[in-house]
């Protein structure tokens, strides 16, 4: 079969026809039908330092993906041949204490598709059936292979409540966009979206946002401000990694604010805590992954007719044209790329 | 000025010329501009058992209301001649429990506008400064005067996330229909809206239901759990106070859903404890009035571009037209009727 | 082995000399060293409605346990010959919505140990991996095999903030005593414990009420509104199944007031839901089981030097002396029974 | 009368005869018999860069108090002569979007006694009744007076539940001391106290923490996951304002555990955010005052019985001395000292 290969360490990765995985007895064999790039898997091409020190090479990269099943594991129950899935990419131990007590996205010792192990960027992919989900038919699968970032726009924002609520986004990445969808289809009374690329903004637009916010143009805590009277908002959702977002989003928030954090710094961020934290009474929320399933059951109950992220998709593309796709990725002028194998 | 007033026991109430209100040193005098008809008050019309064992007569009737401040007393701040207000009808004690934690609107002694004490269905009425709300300039009056209902939709819906939930809510008078409105806006995966009268279904479903049921003509619960693969709903909101109602919204839950309980029963009601809610793992919340001032801050920002409530307004009438409003809601064939005074 | 079967409808159980249990590839044997008696057990003993139309006989009895793995399935992962275990006795589908967000405590097809399946009154006892709790080496047995029903207190309990509250339990069996316990451990202002059996009321004031009433003597309802200046508990907790009870502990709350029902009414109840819920703004939470394997952590964390169980143990039997336990059981004159096989 | 006077700037302060307060038509005039020295205080003794910014003087000193009502304004209500009172000492504004939605403990624009207005170090305190909280007259006048910071301590440990969790507090001043006895009261497992002093840390052990540690001598990481098998506390309080206790206190953190800040770092601080709070998926909650008056009710009920805070209290003293009790807090050799005036 084609596969997407992270070969060996150095930017790019390579196209190779390798064999079609074997599976165990817990495991069953999925036909890719479509695939979408993260920005996890940018790292991996670009092989950041990150990706350096985690992944011991050769491996499929991808994990996000809608397929069928072709071929099932002795041992699995409950999924037969033809099945329409897509795949929880974090595969948790399943004895620590956050897995024995429903908290398996934040297990100890989890490891993930396509970067720990064999992953969907090719014809064919091996997925243990704990990390299955049956997608519904009216799913189209370049929708449905999107239910794991969109997954964690939604675990982001169900950790307070939003109807009604001001609701700031920083960071217009995939996820971020998808967060200002979920926001909007919550019932947020104003959501505030920010990123210093215009072509994302204007997909946050799209989305739902209704004030975009470039933060080289205008200051964001001025205008969350003289939009709330000076109160702020209630909820800010951090998803891009940038320090001064961070300071811009607690600076905008309201005292007693709730604030999700899922963008990861590249380096230590230094906070002013008594000022933007304690003396405000805030909360802020350490966001990673998707609670398995409870998350995938409101993402898909979502995309029953709730919510529209087609706006969000940009590309579509055949996986042999990875090196393009890449390349759009880095220049940012994207929402979401999807991969046809 | 022009009164609505409940004069003597028994149906009925008389428009008679009174004097206005005078206001002492912690209240406000508002000239009325619209005002709308609550259940209770065809309550207190009807003179049912409830209103005979409340009410010390004669009282001017109403709570719903929007209006301007045209008088101040001496020791209240913060507002202004010409403000645009509505009000709060539970006047707390200040002193319980209740309300020195925040809860007020459960105050173990608490007041009513229009059943304790002279009401809004007159060209002015006495506000204590502390049950004000400021409305928003672009709010049209006729909406204004709503949120007091709409705010009991509010409370009962935020007792649990919504957002790509499934929601029976059974009872399609206003505030139930308010409650349709505002699990759609929250983003309710689907809204199962249940009534046997089928002007209000109508209503329901311009509001957002997906299912409407009549139970005179199908059964609710076999309904629900066809659609749900017998999983049932997520969420539960009784709006009826009728029997039959509560026992198949109990049913047609899923186990450990979350049901919020307004209506309120004629009579006692006999429950299956054990199956119904035990085994379940059901919770159930006694949901009364607004919190104070919390909910209306929600309610406030869902009126200013989230939700729209105009399909519940079936009538706008003068107060001088009172006794053909109350035929109209004897006849159920309304959703929300506004009296102009 | 000895196995205490019910091997035929009606009152009573046999003592018999059986095979030891045949093990699949997922379950562990288990060589039982201390087992307790449950309500649920005296149920199947005398054969009551519930029993009757529940089982398929032979059956051996028990499902609350502690003992020492003798023998393992080859498909176990993370357990070892002489791991000393107890078992969580509901046996959840794996496969419900509940099962896979977490509530498997509330699985919608679950069955149970020793009433659906053999269980634990005997030497040996096949439990399924999934179902195994590993016991810390310093919990004596006899405090081990408590776990499951002390589990239904602690589930109970964690449904609202008890610290510096005031909680009421209505009902002294093993459940309601331990609540009593788990109560005083976590800080409960006052804790009022009823029965009409004043043998338990005294185990009760052992593990920490501060105020034991006997409905039968006093008005419980007058005890706590004079007790709490007409304010009422914050907490209600019934554990009886008792009708009385219900409203009692209802009309003792403070508005605004949460209360956990374990208890299982024999029959329907019928509640003045307008009075004793909604205008009360009262939360009731439907309690059943012990969260997976969340409540066992937190209940063995008690265990470990926070709460002492020990008066609740007021008898220590051969399995052989079945029948004097059982009707101990009957007669209300004890806490717990221990059985040693 | 005698007062305690912040005059000028710099180091110091002066007891001095200056009138008795006169009162406004809300306030009462409380004759104070007993006040406590809070870390407040001592930064203003010091004239530290915070109080040189924020104050303006002359200001009498002192915010924790406990004393009786000898004069009321003409618009006090529910209040009487000789009660026994405290005070909350935040002065809130009761306008702002936190006031009135029941969080006035963290209003946009609130006022501190003994800091923005004249404070209890004095013979008499004006007090607006708004602030008072009603005391038992059981609780000693020594006792009283510091449920105020008593009440930090309830807030910060509110925010998660406390029963069978493993809980660190990193720093142990009065209010960490007071932490420590708040979650062994709340049923917690294990609670691990931090602190370099070991004074404080003799104290925290009669308090109830079953490890104290000294990071100057022991690794408080190491300990913390040696103790709890690599997995960590449940909950962290941080009252140190310490960065290094912060860095420790996250790193011996469960994934999903709770972080309740209440210490005020002296600059910024630098967070690996990722790894410290993303990925463990960590939720972090700035704490300040008290809620008014929720937390007041919890701190007193754990005063009347189930919390001994007398440990804490190591000097009492006359307010004569008040420079000698400056100079033992600044040694850091005392729990609480006690002022009488």
């Amino acid at each position: 079969m084609k596969a997407l290969i992270k070969e060996k360490p150095g930017p790019g990765a390579a196209l190779r026809q390798v064999e079609i995985p074997r599976i165990g007895p817990h495991d069953v064999l999925v036909k890719v039908i479509a695939t979408s790039i993260c920005g996890t898997d940018l790292h991996i091409y670009n092989w950041d330092s990150w990706a350096a020190s985690r992944m011991n090479l050769p491996v499929i990269m991808g994990h996000e993906m809608a397929g069928e099943i072709v071929e099932l594991g002795p041992a699995v129950e409950g999924y037969f041949k033809g099945d329409y899935v897509s795949l929880e990419c974090h595969q948790a131990c399943g004895r620590c204490y956050q897995c024995r007590t429903g908290q398996a996205h934040i297990c100890r010792d989890y490891t993930i598709t396509g970067v720990d192990f064999d992953g969907c960027f090719a014809e064919y992919v091996r997925v243990p059936a704990a990390n299955l989900w049956l997608n519904s038919r009216e799913l189209p699968p370049e929708i449905a292979c999107l239910q794991d970032p969109l997954g964690n726009a939604v675990l982001a924002l169900s950790s307070a409540p939003l109807t009604g609520k001001n609701v700031l986004i920083t960071g217009c990445g995939a996820i971020g966009l998808f967060a200002v969808g979920v926001a909007r289809a919550a019932g947020a009374a104003r959501v505030y979206a920010a990123d210093i690329n215009d072509y994302r903004l204007e997909i946050a637009a799209q989305m739902g946002a209704g004030t975009v916010i470039n933060p080289r143009r205008e200051s964001l805590v001025k205008k969350v401000h003289a939009d709330t009277a000076g109160c702020g908002v209630d909820i800010f959702v951090e998803m891009s990694g940038n320090e001064s977002c961070l300071h811009d989003g607690l600076q905008a928030m309201k005292n007693g604010g709730h604030a999700a954090l899922l963008g990861i710094p590249a380096d230590k961020v230094t906070l002013d805590l008594a000022n933007e934290v304690v003396f405000k009474g805030i909360t802020l929320a350490g966001i990673t992954g998707r609670k398995i399933f409870d998350t995938w059951y409101t993402t898909a109950a979502l995309l029953s007719g709730v919510l529209d992220i087609r706006p969000v998709i940009t590309h579509r593309m055949k996986l042999e044209d990875y090196e393009e796709a890449f390349e759009i990725m880095k220049a940012g002028q994207c929402g979401k790329i999807i991969l046809y194998p």
